[in-house]
């Protein structure tokens, strides 16, 4: 038995690059397919997106409710609960982006931000990470939604996403994830550094 | 602001499909670019992978330690923390995969298995999900790994794992929902009904 620490001995789990070829591009999908040398010295390929990166926004208004939004998502059928999130812009900082995409999508502006940590949603196949921003002293405005996005933003508190999260109402991981730091925060457990904008 | 239940009107939110096109079958990834109607009545197009669906074990041993690996992930390009999981074979029910994950992986056979629920890791390009089953009753023996499968099998207790999901060092949101389970689970609000094999 090993413990998981930042120096451990890897090398009997890495994976070397031998080839990088692009097997397709489309609108949004932009796929690779790696060829890699195995621990063993053996081949095998890998197939994977490549992704921006993202930011997800846990907003915390003054009575304690949270900023959620519900949404249709084509590729699981169904409207999804979530966490305000979006993709980077080409060159764009992680705090810039969740500053826009919480106003474009909510209307919310918030006076702190606090970096939680970074998710990475599916490490199978796709390089998409995705950082973790606490806002707090909200001030509502309008949504400034993009061309083709159709979502409705609402407010819930922590009990209800943590009920909605038991009972199979919330299932997005990012989400999921987000309310594991929500409730650790709360407990005092995992502590945020707050900046003014 | 609307409340999140389990009958609302989504009829503003929803997408209808107009057209399904394969993008590319490659080994592993597999592409669609579908033609959807957007609730404006203008189309759009949204591309994502087919997944076969997955597991993912929280198995606890009798001293309250938690089964965990370290993998190389290809796409991140980084020693990943996670629990131990696996894709559906074709037709396979998600508990005979819950079984027999954990033991190819990690060599533990379990007595009793309870159901958690489910987690969508990409919401937004994926149809991919994630059935949690918690284990316990657990007896060790020999990994079973697939060819090109190298990992090592660890045990952590709750507090370590919270403390590294804290910290930065446990990242793959599939198992920060399992520790979000975990740790509601332990605290009594999250109950499980056991099933004996």
């Amino acid at each position: 038995m090993t413990t998981h620490n930042t120096t451990p001995n890897n090398h009997h789990l890495l994976e070397h690059t031998l080839a990088h070829v692009e097997l397709f591009k489309g609108n949004f999908l932009h796929a690779f397919r790696d060829t890699v040398r195995l621990p063993d010295g053996s081949n095998a390929t890998r197939e994977f997106v490549v992704h921006p990166g993202a930011v997800m926004i846990v907003a915390m208004r003054d009575d304690g409710r949270l900023v959620v939004e519900r949404q249709y998502r084509h590729p699981v059928q169904q409207v999804m609960l979530e966490f305000p999130a979006g993709k980077l812009d080409a060159g764009e900082a992680s705090w810039a982006c969740a500053q826009r995409e919480l106003l474009e999508e909510t209307g919310y502006r918030a006076a702190e931000w606090a970096y939680a940590g970074v998710l990475h949603p599916v490490i199978s196949y796709s390089t998409e990470f995705i950082d973790i921003w606490f806002a707090r002293g909200l001030t509502e405005g309008a949504c400034q939604l993009d061309d083709g996005e159709f979502l409705d933003v609402l407010d819930a508190s922590v009990n209800e996403l943590l009920a909605w999260a038991r009972d199979g109402q919330l299932t997005d991981a990012k989400t999921l994830t987000g309310l594991l730091w929500v409730q650790n925060h709360l407990s005092g457990a995992w502590p945020l550094t707050w900046q003014r904008v």
